[in-house]
C-alpha cells in the first residue's frame, strides 16, 4: 500500500502518491495533510473528500539537497494530475469547464511560516471564461481569477500584499465602492490587469498563463518555503530537524462561494475551548475557506448551521464523531459546503488549552473511547501550568510597556518596590507590591516572600530570580532588557516611560509582558477533570515527585500539589532571615572557632524551629534536607560596597571607618573570583565542620521534638552538596551520623545520609562515593553548569539567545537537560548503583519539572524528581506520559 | 624462596625470615633495608654482613588491623632468635659474652618519621658485666648499656630526649668532666642507673631486664611508628598507601668503637655532589654508626680511610662497585669496621642532586653498566629544573623571612616594586626588580616581563602568578600568606618588619623562602651530561614535546630548551601590551560595529608584526595559535575601582564623571559572577566575529609575509578555544578557513584548524567535534576546574592546602592529572579517533610539564605535551621514561 511498486520496479521513486493510495501512517512520507485527507477519503469515500495528489517529502528533499526538482518528478505530476482530470471530468485551463486545483503545503507536523494555500489554480485568460459559462456566474469567475493572482503573486512570486491591496484599493476608490464584494465584473477585470501589470514590473515576467507551469511554480514555491526565515525558526524552537521537508497536496477546488447553499468552515469535534463534548466552531454562507479565517466577514457559530443546512449539518457531526472515534482523539477539521453537498477538506488533532484537554482525556475515558493511559497522552504537559496560575482577563483590554523573559508563570500585580526592605514593610502594611531589580541576590529572598511578583531587567530562565520566584510560586518576568532599572533614584525607565516606587505595574510571567497599571486578573478554579486526570496519573506513573520546599508554607503548597515528599530544602534560607543574619554575619565575622561556636549557638534554636514547622507538614513522607551550599560571602555585603564605604567615609569622615574596614578586610578575603565553582558546599562543611554541627543538632533535636509530639516522625534525608571525592562524603556522613547519634538520632530507615551529584567528577567516580551513600541527588542545574562551563548567571542572559538564534542549541540547557549532562547522570548511575543495588536516585534541579527532562529520568531508572511545588501536577503527568510511552516501546 | 613452606603446610603464615632468606625481589614483604641487607648477604657472604632476621610487613598489618601482634610471631621471633645465636654462638642476655642486637625499622620505600634505631639491644645489669669482660673493655660495656638504655627509653617509650640530656649534663657537672667520653665507667654505671629512674618514673614501669622483652617492645614500637604522625604525613606527600606496613629488622651487633682498628662510616659508589666516579662518603674511627651522622664529631673524608686502613678500603671500594654493577644504580651504604674486619650494614640506591644524577647517567652508559634506557629510568625528572635555574649559593648564609608556596623554580633578587608600571620603568632603565603583590592579574603581564621574580600573598601553584611566572621562567613565590602587601601605602609587612618601595629582597621560588636583602647567587652552567640524556630521551620518547610561548623570545628559548614547536600561543597578550590596550579598550567601548572595527583595523598590523615574529623564530616547526580567550572585562578597569572613583567623583568633583560613568555602564554590563564560565573563548568568537577574524587576517597575512621573505612557512595550527557544541566549531572554523583564504592562506598540511578541549561536555560528544577539527589540545587546567568545579584562582589558596592535610587529595590536581579528567581525556581521545583515525591530540596545560601527567598522556596515545619552555627540558626526559617503563610492561 505504501509504495507504487510500479514504478519502484521500473527504478524510479515514487514520489506522487493519489489521496486514494495514501494513509495516516504515512505521515512522514505524505505529510499530515496529505496523510490526513488520504485516510479521510479511506474512511468517508471519495464523495466526501475532493480528489487529489500528493507530492512526497522525499521530492522535497531531493530538491533541496541538488536545488532542482528530481528528474521524474514532473512526468510523475503530469501523470497524477491526468488521473485527476479523468475523476474529475474536467481538464486543467479547459475553456469551457475547467478543472481547478488547490495547492497546499503539508509538513510532517503543521508548521506556521510554509507557504500559504494558492487557490483556484487552473484559470487564465481563457479558461476564466469557461468557468464563467459553465457556472453561469461571471462574477464568481473573474473573483476566483483575480484572488489566484493575488494569491499566486503573492505566495508563490513574493510580491507584497501591501502593494497588492493598494490596487484593491485603487480600484475600489475609482469606482467609488467601499467593499470588495461591492466590485463587479469590470471592475474584478481590471483589478485582475492591475495585478498581472504589477507582477510583470516586479518580477520581470509575464503573469504564467500555462496552468502547468502555474502548478510547477506552486510546487516548487512550496519547497523553497520550507527554507523561509519563519519556517526555520519554528522547527528550531520545536526541534523539529532540517531534513524532514515538506509535502504539496494538489486537490481539486470545490467551492463554498457559490450562493446561500454553499458555505465554508471550521469545525472541532468537541468545544475548543472548554472541551465540553459538543461540536464547535464557525462558518460562513457563501464564501471560501480563507474567508472564514481572514476576519474580513464574521463568521456564524456552527450550531446554526443545524437550523440553516440540517442535512449538511448532520453529515458533519456524524462524520466528526467518526473521525475523533477513527483518530481516537478530539478533531479540528475544515470543511466547504458547495450547492448543498458537504466536502471535508482536513482533519487534525485540535490544539487545546489545558482546561479543553483534561475535559477532553476525562470525558473520552467515561466515554468508552480511550484507556486513561490513552487519554493521558493526548494532553500536553507543558501547557498545565496555566491551570494553577491568576491569569490575565482574556476580555481585558491593555498595553504591553515592554517584554521579558516569560520566568515564573502566572500573573501579578501591585505597587512598584525597588528593594526587598519596602517589600517585607509592604507586605506587612497589606499592600500588594511588585519587586523591581535589575537582578536579585540570596539576601533579596525575603523580598520575594512578601511581594506579589518579580520584575528584573537582567538574567534569563536560570538567574536566581527565576529560580527562586519558581521556587515559590511567584509570577516572574526576568531579562526585560527594555527597562532600566536605576536604584539610586528608584525609578524604572522603559523609553519614555518612567515609572516610580509606588506606581502600579502588571506582569504575566507565563508570557514576559509588562503592563503599566492594573489589569484585571482571573483566578484558577479547581478543575475536576484536572483532578481526575492527575489521580490516573498518579496510577500510571513509576517516577516519585516530590517538591523543592524551603519552608513549612512552601511545604503545605507542596503536598496541596500532591508531592511525596520534599527532594530539597534549602537550608540557607534559615540563615538569610532577617532575625538570621546578624548572627550569621557574627559567626563569619568572629576571630576564633570560640565566638564562631557561640554564634553559632544562637542560630540553632531557631532553624530547629523552621524544621520541626518542616516536619510537622510533611508528616510521614520523605524530606531531604540539604547542608548550607551557597559561600560564606553571600552573607555579607559586596566587595563594591564596602569599597565605595570606605572612599566615602575617608572624604566625608562619616561612617564607621574602623568598623568598615574590618567587613572589608574580612570580605576581601572570602571574596572569590568564580564563586560558583568555590568555597561552597561540602567544602564549607569540610572547612568549617561547626556549621554543619549545628545544622545536624538542630535537625536531630528538630525530629525528636516532632516525633515525641506528633508520635510521627519525618523520614530525614540528609544531603551533603557538591562533592567531588569519597573522601569528602565519607568525613561529612561521619560527621553527619555522630552529631544525630549525640543527639539521639540514630541512622536508619527513617534516618538516611547522602549527597547531591552536581560535578562531573562525583558522576565519573560514582562507586566510590555510592560506598558512603544512601541516596544521590542530581543537582542538575550545577552539573549543567560545570559540563557545559556555563555559568547560569552570565550566560543565560548574554549567550543563550544569541546561540538559540544561531541555531547552536534548540533550547537553554538549564531548561531541558543537555544529552551530555544526561550521559554523566547515566554512568553516576550505573556506577553508584553497581556497587549498591538499591541506591536511590532522585533529581533535583530545574529539569525536575521539565516534561522532555523527566522522560529521560524515567527511562534512566531514577527513583524521583524533585521540582518547585507549582511545577508538581505537571510532573506527575509528565511522569505518568513517560511510563506509558515506555510501555508502548 | 620467598616463603617458608614449612610453616605455610602447618597452616602457619611465616612473619620471620632470615637475611640468608630474602632477597631483593621481597621488598614488598621484607622492607627495603630487609631485602637490600639480604641481597648483601646472598651476594658478599654471611661474613660481611652480620646475621639477622627480618619481621614481615604483613606482620605489621596484621597488629595493625587487630591492635594485636599476630597469634605464632612470638614464636617465630623466637625460632629466628635461636638460629641468630646459634649462628653467632652467643646468647642473648648472656651474663658471659652476651648476643647483642639492633632493631630497625624497614618499609619499601626509606620513610623518615618511622622509628630510629635501637643497638645494643640485649644488654641488662647481668649481661653488661658479661660484655665487659669478654671484651675486656668495662668503659665500652657500660657506655653500650648507657646508650641502649637511652635509645630504648626514647624511642620506644617516648621518654623526652631532653629530660635524657639533662640526666647527662647533671652527671658531666657533678662529674666535672666536659665531654661525653670524658665519662668513667663509674660515671657510665650512675648515668645509666638515672636513666633507669627517670624510665620509672615516667612509664611506671621498671627497665625491662628479659632480652625478649625488650626486643618484644623494640618490634611493638616499630609497628606503632607507622602510624606516627611523621610517617603519616610523609606518606601523604609521597603518596603511599597506609596499608603497606612496615618490617622490623634484628640484627647482629658489630662494634666500630672498639679502638682505632675499628670505626664506622658511610660511602657512596660515586661522589654523591657531582657524581664523579670515585667513591665518596665520611667516616669516625673507633666509632658506632650514630656518632658518624650525629655531628658531635667531624668524621673524615672516606678517601682518608685508604691510608689509615688500607686492605679494608680496598675491600670497601670493591664492595661498592660489586654492589653498583649488581644493582645497577649508584649505591649509599653503611659499614662499619670491627677490629679491623669490614662489615656492611646497608645499601641502597643513592639519593643525589640533578647533576650527579646526569652525571651517573652518562658515565654508566659509557662504562657499559647501563643502556641508556636504564640510565634514564635512574634519573628523578622533577629534580632536574635545578638545572636551569639561578640558585642561591650553598655557602651563603641568611635568614628566612617567611615562606610562601614554591610556585617557579629559582632565586631572583632586586629592588622592591609594587605594580607593573614601576617595574616596567626600571626594567628599562636596566634595575633589577621584583613584584610585589597582592595576587596578579592579566594587565600585570607586562610587569612580569620587566620583573626578575614575582612574590604573592596570595594564590598557590596554579594562581595567576604562578602560571604566568612559569611560562615565562620568572621566580616565583605565591601566596605568603606571611606578608601583607598594602598597595595604598606601598610597603610590604612580615610581622614588624616593613619592606618599602626599592628596598632590596631575594626569593627562591624553589623552596618557597623568601629573605630580605640580597644573597650570592650561582647561574646555571652548560652541563654536557645533561645534554647528553636529553640527547637520549628524545632518541627514546613516543611523545612530542612542544612549549606554550606568547612572545618571539620565550619562542627562542623554548627552542632552546629542545621544543619541537609551539602548543600554544595565548594571544591575548598581543592584546594587552602598553600599546595595545588603549586599542582594544576603544573596541570593546565602541557603540556600534562599524567603530568596533576601526579599533580592530589599527590593533591587527601590531599582531600581523607579532606573529611574524613567532613564525620566523619557529621556522620549520608547528605553531599552535589560540585565538582570544579570555573575558572582554579583564582588559578594563574593575568594577569596584570605577564604582570608587565614581564616588570620588561624586564627593570631590575631582575626575570626568560622565567618562567615569561611561566606563562603569560597560563594565557593569560586562561584569560577570563567574567569568571562568562565562563569556570566554569561542563564545566571544560568535558573539563578536569581528575579534577572530581580525585575529586571523594578522595570522595570515603574517603566514604569507614570512614564507615570501624566509622561504620557509611556519606549520599553523589554529586553535578554537572553549568549544562545547559541534556547531560552535564548524562556525569558527568556517570563519577561520574563509578569512584567511581571503588573506592568500588555503588549509593544507602547513595550516591546520582544530580545538581545544577544555569542558567536560566537549569530551563527552568529541567524537561529534572530531569531524569539525584537525587536532584536539586538551586544556587540563579549565578542564579540571569543570570536572571539579575548582575554581583554580580561589580554591588552591584555601581548600587545597586543607584537603592535602585532611588526606583528601595527594596533591593538587592542578599540578598532577586528577584520574577523572584522566577519564574524560581518554574518553575525547577515543571518541575523537573513532571518527578521525589520524586525529592529532596534544595537552596544553600546567599537566604538560608534570613528569606523572606525561606518563599519562603516553600511555594513552597523545601525540605531543606542551608546557613553560623551563619545563621542556623535564617533559622530554619525562617522556622518555615513560616510554621506557611502558616498553618493559
Amino acid at each position: 500500500m505504501s509504495k507504487d511498486w510500479q514504478l519502484e520496479i521500473k527504478g524510479l521513486t515514487p514520489f506522487v502518491y493519489d489521496f486514494s493510495q495514501g494513509s495516516r501512517e504515512m505521515r512522514d512520507l505524505l505529510g499530515g495533510k496529505g496523510a490526513n485527507v488520504a485516510e479521510m477519503t479511506r474512511l468517508l469515500g471519495a464523495e466526501r473528500v475532493p480528489a487529489g495528489f500528493t507530492i512526497t517529502t522525499e521530492a522535497c528533499v531531493a530538491y533541496l539537497e541538488t536545488n532542482n526538482e528530481p528528474a521524474t518528478l514532473s512526468a510523475q505530476v503530469a501523470e497524477a494530475l491526468a488521473r485527476l482530470e479523468t475523476l474529475a471530468g474536467k481538464r486543467l485551463g479547459d475553456r469551457d469547464d475547467p478543472l481547478l486545483v488547490s495547492v497546499r503545503s503539508g509538513a510532517r507536523d503543521s508548521m506556521p511560516g510554509m507557504m500559504d494555500t494558492v487557490l483556484n489554480l487552473g484559470l487564465n485568460d481563457k479558461s476564466v471564461e469557461g468557468l464563467a459559462k459553465a457556472t453561469g456566474n461571471p462574477r464568481f469567475a473573474w473573483d476566483s481569477y483575480r484572488r489566484f493572482v493575488q494569491m499566486f503573486a503573492n505566495v508563490v512570486r513574493g510580491v507584497a500584499s501591501e502593494a497588492l491591496e493598494e490596487q484593491i484599493a485603487a480600484v475600489k476608490k475609482a469606482r467609488g465602492v467601499a467593499l470588495d464584494t461591492d466590485l463587479d465584473v469590470e471592475a474584478l477585470r481590471e483589478l485582475t490587469s492591475r495585478f498581472m501589470t504589477l507582477y510583470r514590473e516586479q518580477t520581470g515576467q509575464e503573469f504564467p498563463q500555462e496552468p502547468g507551469d502555474q502548478l510547477a511554480q506552486s510546487i516548487r514555491a512550496v519547497f523553497d518555503s520550507w527554507m523561509g526565515e519563519r519556517a526555520i525558526a519554528y522547527r528550531r524552537i520545536n526541534r523539529i530537524p532540517d531534513d524532514w521537508g515538506t509535502a504539496v497536496n494538489v486537490q481539486q477546488m470545490v467551492f463554498g462561494n457559490k450562493g446561500l447553499t454553499s458555505g465554508s468552515g471550521v469545525a472541532f469535534s468537541r468545544d475548543e475551548i472548554t472541551g465540553e463534548p459538543r461540536p464547535s466552531g464557525d462558518f460562513l454562507l457563501n464564501a471560501q475557506g480563507e474567508d472564514v479565517v481572514s476576519g474580513a466577514r464574521t463568521p456564524q457559530d456552527l450550531s446554526k448551521l443545524a437550523t440553516l443546512m440540517p442535512a449538511a449539518y448532520a453529515q458533519l457531526t456524524d462524520i466528526l464523531a467518526l473521525l475523533e472515534s477513527h483518530y481516537m482523539d478530539m478533531q479540528d477539521t475544515e470543511f466547504t459546503i458547495e450547492e448543498g453537498r458537504l466536502y471535508m477538506l482536513q482533519t487534525r488533532s485540535a490544539k487545546r488549552p489545558a482546561q479543553a484537554a483534561v475535559r477532553f482525556g476525562v470525558d473520552a475515558v467515561s466515554e468508552g473511547l480511550l484507556t486513561k493511559a490513552q487519554a493521558l497522552l493526548t494532553i500536553d504537559a507543558s501547557t498545565l501550568d496555566t491551570m494553577l496560575h491568576n491569569t490575565i482577563d482574556p476580555q481585558a483590554t491593555f498595553t504591553v510597556l515592554t517584554s521579558g523573559v516569560a520566568a515564573s508563570p502566572g500573573a501579578a500585580q501591585g505597587k512598584i518596590v525597588f528593594d526587598s526592605h519596602s517589600a517585607i514593610a509592604a507586605g506587612e502594611a497589606g499592600r500588594s507590591v511588585i519587586l523591581v531589580r535589575p537582578f536579585t541576590e540570596a539576601d533579596d529572598v525575603a523580598g520575594f516572600h512578601a511581594a506579589k511578583g518579580i520584575l528584573t531587567s537582567e538574567g534569563g530562565k536560570a538567574s536566581h530570580a527565576a529560580l527562586v520566584a519558581r521556587g515559590m510560586g511567584r509570577p516572574c518576568v526576568c531579562g526585560a532588557g527594555g527597562i532600566e532599572v536605576d536604584l539610586a533614584t528608584k525609578t524604572a525607565r522603559v523609553g519614555d516611560v518612567v515609572l516610580a516606587e509606588g506606581d502600579e505595574i502588571t506582569i504575566n510571567g507565563t508570557t514576559g509582558e509588562v503592563i503599566a497599571g492594573v489589569v484585571a486578573l482571573v483566578s484558577p478554579e479547581p478543575n475536576p477533570s484536572f483532578l481526575t486526570v492527575l489521580e490516573w496519573a498518579d496510577d500510571l506513573r513509576r517516577l516519585g515527585v516530590r517538591a523543592n520546599a524551603d519552608t513549612p508554607d512552601d511545604a503545605i503548597r507542596a503536598r496541596e500539589y500532591g508531592a511525596e515528599g520534599i527532594g530539597l530544602c534549602r537550608t540557607e534560607h534559615m540563615f538569610m532571615a532577617a532575625d538570621r543574619q546578624p548572627k550569621m554575619r557574627a559567626m563569619i565575622l568572629a576571630d576564633n572557632e570560640t565566638q564562631r561556636r557561640d554564634a553559632l549557638a544562637e542560630l540553632r534554636p531557631l532553624q530547629q524551629q523552621d524544621f520541626e514547622g518542616l516536619f510537622e507538614a510533611m508528616a510521614g513522607l520523605p524530606v531531604t534536607i540539604r547542608l548550607l551550599d551557597p559561600p560564606l560571602h553571600e552573607f555579607l555585603p559586596k566587595l563594591f560596597e564596602l569599597k565605595v564605604a570606605a572612599e566615602r567615609a575617608r572624604l566625608t569622615g562619616e561612617g564607621d571607618i574602623e568598623e568598615i574596614q574590618r567587613l572589608l578586610d574580612r570580605v576581601e578575603v572570602l571574596n572569590e573570583v568564580n564563586p560558583m565553582i568555590g568555597t561552597r558546599g561540602c567544602r564549607l562543611g569540610i572547612l568549617h565542620p561547626e556549621i554543619y554541627e549545628m545544622q545536624v543538632e538542630a535537625i536531630a533535636m528538630a525530629t525528636v521534638a516532632v516525633r515525641d509530639r506528633t508520635g510521627e516522625a519525618p523520614h530525614l534525608e540528609v544531603m551533603i552538596p557538591l562533592v567531588n571525592y569519597e573522601q569528602e562524603i565519607e568525613m561529612m556522613r561521619e560527621l553527619v551520623v555522630r552529631v544525630a547519634h549525640d543527639n539521639g538520632l540514630e541512622l536508619g530507615p527513617d534516618f538516611i545520609v547522602g549527597t547531591m551529584i552536581e560535578l562531573p567528577r562525583a558522576c565519573l567516580v560514582a562507586e566510590k562515593i555510592a560506598d558512603h551513600a544512601d541516596f544521590f541527588s542530581f543537582g542538575t542545574n550545577d552539573l549543567t553548569q560545570t559540563t557545559l562551563g556555563f555559568s547560569r548567571d552570565d550566560i543565560e542572559s548574554s549567550i543563550l539567545a544569541r546561540y538559540i538564534d544561531r541555531k547552536i542549541v534548540d533550547r537553554s540547557p538549564f531548561e531541558t537537560l543537555d544529552p551530555a549532562v544526561g550521559e554523566l547522570i547515566k554512568m553516576a548511575g550505573w556506577n553508584g548503583r553497581s556497587v549498591k543495588h538499591d541506591l536511590k536516585l532522585g533529581v533535583c534541579g530545574a529539569h525536575g519539572g521539565d516534561p522532555d527532562s523527566i522522560a529521560f529520568f524515567d527511562a534512566n531508572g531514577l527513583d524521583y524528581v524533585s521540582c518547585p511545588p507549582i511545577d508538581v501536577p505537571v510532573a506527575r503527568i509528565a511522569a505518568a506520559q513517560a511510563a506509558i510511552r515506555r510501555s508502548l516501546e
